[in-house]
């Protein structure tokens, strides 16, 4: 099992905003590809996935929503349809317990420092080590949005492993790309 | 310069369809995220990037778009902001010489028979040569949308040489962000 944890640090926290504007919500569109990015494969889905969404914007800040690959349905490639789904989530009623909004998405309230206690985080970093030269690598890896980790979030990893995918600085759902098709080679015996 | 062609088999050849519904349009989503991962790094564009677009579908098949990493505005990293862009371009009268639709984005009639006698494509293939273990990689990759190249198009490029990314078959935009990761590492000296 991989786990991806992206953090949207201006993502609405209701499910009021329009599909038709996705950038508007918060940079909505960043996690929407992100929740793409960790799941789709040609023709089939990463089944052994998860993907976790940190929601840091207002009204309600923060929400977690959890997409569960083994479960997940009703999920298209395109913006739209993650958009979709993270809309009805944020359109339920949560607590403190994840909540299935949807088949295979999960959302509660809480955010990033609740998650690391929970998962063995490892960060992406331009400095990190290089993800094809590491000996071995983890199972849930945390990402931000097109912001950097804030002040606050770096205090709550700063102990965390970190990992880059090469030189340049990539968004995260092509981070995510690069990061899926390293595991795809070591799992398959490709160097 | 590196080049992506990228043939949409029905994708809209006009400019009537809806950004509300991308999917829709023959699969306009997936050429829009192909344009996504041609050009965008974090906070900056690959300007020494072109991202060919083959379109295919009705009613006016084929035409070609041609995106400019050097000279484009205006495009931002959602699928819809692609997808106006596409819009524009084929709402622009055109022949069979490019003609400009919009800063950086080029629209002609005609398809892949004609771009195969003008670039020296290399075709993504499951069957391909790592792109990893190949000691030189070329400057224009060839790539499917979620359909397979047909008969006809095989014919064209079956002498081209062929690359694979990995042991899965990814979506085309998947594959042009391991592509270009792979070349940013050896144009940046990491293994």
């Amino acid at each position: 099992m991989t786990s991806f944890v992206i953090v949207g640090h201006q993502a609405r926290t209701d499910g009021g905003f329009s599909l038709n504007d996705l950038p508007g919500a918060g940079r909505m569109d960043v996690l929407c590809r992100a929740v793409n990015a960790s799941f789709f494969l040609s023709h089939d889905m990463r089944r052994d996935v998860e993907c976790y969404l940190v929601l840091c914007g207002e009204p309600a800040p923060p929400k977690t929503i959890k997409f569960d690959g083994s479960t997940v349905r009703s999920l298209s490639p395109d913006e739209r349809s993650a958009g979709a789904l993270i809309k009805k989530a944020l359109s339920t009623i949560c607590g403190s317990e994840f909540r299935e909004a949807g088949a295979g998405v999960w959302v509660r309230t809480g955010g990033l420092s609740r998650l690391v206690t929970e998962l063995p985080v490892a960060v992406l970093d331009e400095k990190g080590t290089d993800i094809r030269v590491a000996p071995m690598l983890p199972d849930v890896f945390l990402l931000s949005d097109h912001e950097n980790f804030t002040a606050g979030e770096e205090a709550l990893i700063s102990t965390c492993p970190r990992y880059s995918v090469g030189p340049k600085c990539l968004h995260a759902d092509h981070t995510i790309t690069v990061l899926a098709n390293e595991l795809d080679r070591r799992s398959s015996g490709w160097k």
